[in-house]
C-alpha cells in the first residue's frame, strides 16, 4: 500500500518554558545540568516561581522532530495528549500550522497540559524539568491503527516509557507498524531515561525497532560501556539502522556492514542546544523516507540541528526545505 | 515623602503571540500593517487558526516599559488585569520575576487573559491584532492610591482609553499622582488609538500629563498636521516634557525652551520593531527618575530600544543595567 505519510510521531505533547539561567541557580535548586528530570506539579510551581522571565513555545521531543519534518516538506502526523486548556491550544496550533495531522482527542479533565521548564546556561546547555501533566492520559486507545499503517515510519521517543499508559500505546503502535510492513524508529531521548528503562529498551531494539537514534551518552548508558567505540560495536546488528550523534563530532551511521562517520555543520555561536537531537532525527528521517542514502540523510540531520542550536528554542525559525536546498547546493 | 518606587505603570496586561508573516497574509486578512487593531474573540480565533507557528511572551505596552525599567534597576510596579488562567499566570510570572510589584486582583470570571497576535514581516514591521479579554475588567477599584502616591512617576498607556473602565482608572490614577505631587507620563501608543480618542488626549495633556511619549505618526495624528516640525511646534507648552521618537532618526526632546535632537543607536539587522517605543520610554523614564539630564535620558532610551528591536519579542533578552553601563562607557 502506498504510504500517505512519511513519518508519524508519537510522544509527550509539551509546551516549553525557556529562560536564561546560570550554574548557581541550577546548584541552588539541585537541578541535574544537561538532563531531563521529571517533576510533579508542586515542584513545577516552586521552580517556575524562582525562574527568570521566560518565553513559551511548543516542544516535546517527537513533536519537535515532526515539526522539523513538516518544515522540510514531509507529510507527517503526530499523536500526543494535551488538555483542553490554553497551553494545549498553543501546542495544537503550532503543530497544525505546519500542516501536521494532529487529531488526538483532548483530555477534558485531570492534569493540565504538560510543560517543560528549560534553564539555558551561557554555555548553551539546557537543563529540563518536565511536568508531564495530561501526557499521562495517553493510552492505547489514542493509537489510530489506520494512521500508523499509512506512514512509512512510526517514530517513538524513549520518554514515552515514563508515563505508564503511553508505554502500552508505544508497543501497540510499533506492533501495528511492523504488521503493516512499515519501519519503526526510536529515539533514546536522555541518558537518565535510558537508565530508568534499560532492559525494556534493549528488548525493544531486538523486537520492534528498525532505526535507532541515540547520542553518545545515551548509547553508552544503554550498553553500560565507557567508550563510544565500545557502544558502537554493541549496536551493530541490534537494529537495521543506528544514527549515533556526537555533538560537534558529527554523527556515526551504522547499518549492517556499512559504517559512516559524517562531520557536523560548524556553527557559531551555539545559543541553545535544546532540541538538537530532535532536529537531527527530523533531517535523517526526511532523508531515509525520500530515498537519499544514509550519508545524505545524516548531512540533512546535521543542517537542521545546526539551525536549531543557533537560536533560543527547540523548533526551526526558518522554513527548513529552503535552508536544506541552499546548504546542500553550496556544499 | 520619599518615593518608594521610581515608576508605576498602568496598562493592558497582555500576552504576545508572535509569528513571522508576509504582506500577502496581511492583505488576505485585511490587516492594517504596522498598526494595533482591536479584535473580538471570534476574530482572534480565526486569525490564530490562520497564523504560522508562534511563540508566546508577556507583552502589553506599559508592562513592557515597566519590565524594561526593572531590568535597568529601577524600583517599579504595575497595575493591570489578567484572568486566573494559564496566560494570566505567564504574565504574572514574567513581570514579578523582574522584581516588579504586581498585586492587581485576578479576574476570576469573564473573558480570558488578553492576547495580542503579532505578525512580523521581513521588513521587521509588526502588525498587532489585540483581543483585550480580561483587560476590560480593569476599573478604578484596581487603583491602589498608596502605591500611586509612592511612585515618582505614574506611567499610563493611551491604549487604556479603549476599555471603558480602564479610562476611569486612568483618570483616577493621574489625579491621585498629581495630588501627591508626583509626575504623570503618558504614551500615545498608536496613531489609530490617537484617532479614536484625539480630543480626550488633548484634554489629558492640558490637565494631567507632565511627560508625553509619542512617535512621529502619533504626534502628527494628535494635532492633525502633516509634518513633524508642525507637530513639534504645537506640543511646546502643552506638557512639561515631550519625548518624540522618530525611529532611525532618533528622538526630539522638548521641555519649555529646551529642545534636543538626539541620534538613534545604529543597529543592524533590525529583526522585529515590536516594543521599540515601550523600550525607549523605559530608558527615558529611568533617566529622569535618576537625575540624568534630558539628553542622557534620551540616549538611554535609544540604547534600550536598540536592544529590543535586534530580536524577536518586545522585552529585552539581556539585563539592561549592564548593557547601558557598557554602552555609555564606550560612547
Amino acid at each position: 500500500m502506498t504510504a500517505r505519510y512519511d513519518v508519524i510521531g508519537i510522544g509527550n505533547a509539551i509546551v516549553d518554558v525557556l529562560a536564561h539561567s546560570d550554574d548557581e541557580f541550577l546548584a541552588a535548586h539541585g537541578l541535574a545540568k544537561g538532563a531531563m528530570t521529571l517533576i510533579d506539579a508542586d515542584t513545577a510551581k516552586v521552580l517556575y516561581d524562582a525562574m527568570a522571565p521566560a518565553i513559551e513555545c511548543s516542544g516535546g521531543s517527537a513533536a519537535n522532530t515532526i515539526a522539523g519534518l513538516a518544515s522540510l516538506g514531509a507529510a507527517s502526523a503526530f499523536i500526543g495528549k494535551v488538555r483542553d486548556d490554553q497551553l494545549g491550544a498553543i501546542f495544537r496550533h503550532d503543530i497544525r500550522a505546519l500542516g501536521v495531522t494532529f487529531e488526538t482527542l483532548l483530555a477534558t479533565g485531570g492534569a493540565a497540559t504538560a510543560r517543560c521548564l528549560i534553564f539555558v546556561t551561557a554555555d548553551a546547555q539546557r537543563t529540563m524539568q518536565t511536568y508531564l501533566g495530561a501526557c499521562v492520559e495517553l493510552g492505547p486507545g489514542d493509537i489510530d491503527r489506520d494512521l500508523i499503517a499509512a506512514a512509512k515510519v512510526t517514530y517513538l521517543e524513549g520518554y514515552l516509557w515514563d508515563p505508564p499508559g503511553a508505554k502500552e500505546a508505544f508497543i501497540l503502535a510499533a506492533t501495528v507498524a511492523r504488521q503493516a510492513g512499515r519501519m519503526v524508529a526510536l529515539s533514546l531521548s536522555d541518558p537518565f531515561c535510558v537508565d530508568r528503562h534499560r532492559s525494556d529498551f534493549c528488548d525493544l531494539l531486538n523486537d520492534h525497532v528498525d532505526v535507532l537514534f541515540a547520542n553518545e551518552e545515551e548509547i553508552k548508558s544503554l550498553y553500560r560501556v565507557d567508550t563510544f567505540d565500545a557502544a558502537m560495536q554493541r549496536v551493530r546488528g541490534h537494529c537495521r539502522i543506528a544514527a549515533l550523534t556526537r555533538s560537534k563530532k558529527g554523527s556515526v551511521i551504522i547499518s549492517g556492514d556499512e559504517v559512516h562517520v559524517v562531520d557536523a555543520v560548524p556553527i557559531k555561536p551555539v545559543v541553545d542546544t535544546t532540541g538538537a537531537g530532535d532536529a537531527y532525527a527530523a533531517g535523517f528521517l526526511y532523508g531515509i523516507t525520500h530515498d537519499f542514502d544514509l550519508v545524505l540523510a545524516a548531512r540533512i540531520g546535521g543542517i537542521v540541528a545546526a539551525e536549531v542550536i543557533s537560536h533560543f528554542g527547540a523548533r526551526a525559525e526558518v522554513p527548513l526545505d529552503a535552508l536544506v536546498r541552499r546548504e546542500m547546493g553550496s556544499a
